[in-house]
């Protein structure tokens, strides 16, 4: 019954490169599974908002939502036991989005008729960034958030400029057209107003009257030709971010991502990273 | 009676060269003709689904749809039969579009009513590729096509992340809006997101409440900003994207296309490229 | 009542240089007063089609316009003047514009009711890209044809595959949604295809069943990345093309512009540009 | 009862600092809470123009309209007389924001009913752009404005183009369609075309023929192909612009912005920059 702490030690080494890395095949395997779940519970949740469909299959889609809730409870509990620092998992984002995937049907048990749930139940679709690992994207998906991250700066002085003329704009056209047209205060012309800049023109308030329509004219063409400006900012700050492959290991202790794949150590926590796929594969 | 061998073999590679390229004067008039039949059937098969011209001129477009049929079907069996790998040719992508250009209208004779049969006829405008050799812009298409398969793992990360955006805004909106504004479910309402991100905006379904304006705008400007991460991506694949030019000559082996100009075997099987061109021509 | 042959040749010179050039202080005014006429001649052409405004203006407007066009038909004779090739003026680009937009005035005399003269009499609108001499933007304006007229090829591509989409997705969405709900013909279809993909979204025609949406998120979505392609085309051939400053003179004997500003004979027919401007300015 | 000059000069070199830089601890919470007035501010204005919120909260308002005015009342008294030129500054593009902030809301004492002034009013977000110097986004910005500056020639002539384009494609469209199907003139059928070539697609007006949405067709993908062109205009120019930070410094002498980090004298007019912090802080 006294199980040596070592043997111990060696589990959790072997659960953590399942669960956390793919680079081993039931560690591949793991996460194929995960993916579908995830899609799959997500389904379940978008099914079950159709009323005609709900009233039909209601009592499978509840079941089957237990099904996921219980597996995906499995899954963190495994998650926590594995890693070194249960704690830094827990408060981490895609440990929090782990537990928000689970919380919302047990809590339903007991607050009734809570429908706001359903969304955070949604949350867990952000789940599926964990397929990045899987398919060796995470070079990817980080070269491109590099490049978001350097054009940050740039981006927001853009979005100012943008919600300044908007407002402007908005305000003139409730002066120009006025709630006879639909424009029936300055925060609904301003909507308007954002609706026309970005291009996506609804049509469910439109101008009708000469100087509303030039005005349009003119919010068109500029929000037309502005958005060549975040454009050009991405762009050149994508022909410069560089591009470099990255491991899919995680660290056991403070769960940081993105490590070379010649790292022995966490470059975070100094941490050695994955002893075991060094001796035993 | 005897047809010597040599013979056979000469005019196979003469049809070859006609049917298969347009470094010829008789290749060039075939694949023109061949294009304008193309149109032409396309808009046949158009025209025939306009209710008020089916009704007066149906007979006529019948007509013209087994005339092209058979003019397909003949050009067909002779690609067929001037190609070294019969099999390999009928199952590449473009000796399927062939066949399925002429399958429907034989099919339509035993299965009656079949209006499915529509949208395979229409696949016959992927045909219209082979344009592409007949003005040597093979080198253009195969620029851009380098360019999207190199920006291949990025345009998925950021679809994938558009996914994710669009199922979490639009359950937000089931939530805020529901069916009484015409938000009935949540596929309904990722449909919306969709629409309003995209920045296409119908207005069949659009937002009523102030909380509900106040999500799409922030939907909208989003949309607006992210197009320029799939722009970046390709703008900077594409200047990478080393430019050559490429012959128009197909192997009479292997089928493979995208030689370049000055080659004399095939880069793909070693067969000879077109050896009557250098003989005759 | 001998004029001398050297005075009608100065004469026609500095016409010349007055009309067709901008380097002087007298063919700055012409050009000025010029784009002014065009446009005021253009915003009679537009406001005689508001019919509240023609019942009760319509004499006005009318004089007006037999007012601009006497005196295009002034300028058009001058500059056949004092062109050494009228044959060459009349028949260029420009001096065809020049010619519709004082045709269609004449002819509404003997062929009365022709409403569709309006559209001819609107390409007037076309000569004010004479405009570009007069603020030295020739050189920008060349910049951006030529890095166009590189990239059409690849444009060209582009839009093919553009088509060949539009028509399959509008075929299969003509099956899908059937003319129940909007979709009366392919045509039709391929139309709403355009519609979705460009992200322009009226709206006038939009699915309504389950599978229609979900197709036409796919086109939505689709049309939102491929955006990147043309975008990506045109970036890198405008970092390529090279960009230098050109003159406004225009060749006396072959009408061709672009001249560089230290070019002393035209580069294509080898006559000497402008000799009084050397001498006389 | 006798202040020595020099004591004056120092308290409006300090109040200077205060005000108009934000490299200082009192600097940084002046221009914190100025940014929050102002947008609070802007607030008020925007709900007062909502009727039901108004007729509730209309008395609440107008005391924080009138406690804003006053605060930036005095605010402005204090920024002429710390400057040493307070014309310059009154005439400066800020500064008459700035006075504009507080016009309107005196003016309305005695012009009774002047809804007008609620745009002159709600240009107060102008004054949100000092921001910038807060965040140390000066040199994002002016990157940007270098950017769109350097290219501002090519993007006038694009939109020339595209204002020949849309009026020539409006004009006939109004031939096409015409009065019966919403085209009632041109003006009107060449905002159509506006909303379509930008792919804004209100479908308050849109094509009922077959000719008609051919033509739209055609305008669609244009307008989807040529916004290529702007994007390519400004990322080629946004890579050319140089990166460089500049201070939060203001001169006290001719108010110009913009000074690098590390600059002793303002480089426009030679004035001594911000004396006191070398020495105080």
């Amino acid at each position: 019954m006294a199980v040596p702490k070592e043997a111990v030690q060696v589990f959790r080494h072997r659960l953590h490169e399942i669960i956390f890395e793919a680079d081993t095949r039931a560690g591949k395997w793991f996460d194929v599974i995960l993916i579908l779940s995830i899609l799959a519970s997500v389904l379940v949740v978008m099914l079950d908002s159709v009323s005609a469909f709900s009233a039909r299959y209601g009592a499978y889609l509840y079941r089957w939502e237990w099904f996921f809730t219980l597996m995906f409870t499995v899954e963190y509990l495994m998650r926590l036991a594995c890693v070194r620092r249960p704690l830094g998992y827990a408060f981490s984002f895609l440990g929090v989005v782990d537990l928000l995937a689970i919380l919302p049907t047990y809590v339903s048990l007991f607050v009734p008729g809570s429908q706001y749930l359903i969304v955070v139940r949604v949350l867990r679709v952000l789940r599926v960034f964990r397929v990045f690992k899987l398919v060796n994207y995470i070079g990817e998906a980080s070269v491109l958030v590099r490049a978001l991250k350097a054009s940050r700066r740039k981006i927001t002085v853009f979005l100012l400029a943008v919600h300044v003329l908007v407002i402007i704009f908005g305000s003139l056209m409730y002066l120009i057209e006025g709630p006879k047209y639909g424009f029936t205060s300055i925060p609904r012309s301003i909507y308007w107003a954002i609706v026309t800049l970005t291009t996506v023109g609804y049509g469910d308030i439109s101008p009708k009257t000469n100087p509303g329509q030039a005005l349009a004219s003119l919010i068109m063409v500029l929000g037309y030709a502005i958005i060549a400006v975040p454009t050009g900012i991405v762009t050149s700050e994508l022909s410069l971010a560089s591009r470099k492959t990255v491991s899919t290991q995680v660290c056991p202790c403070c769960m940081a991502e993105g490590h070379e794949p010649d790292a022995v150590f966490c470059k975070f926590c100094s941490e050695r990273l994955n002893p075991e796929t060094g001796q035993d594969t």
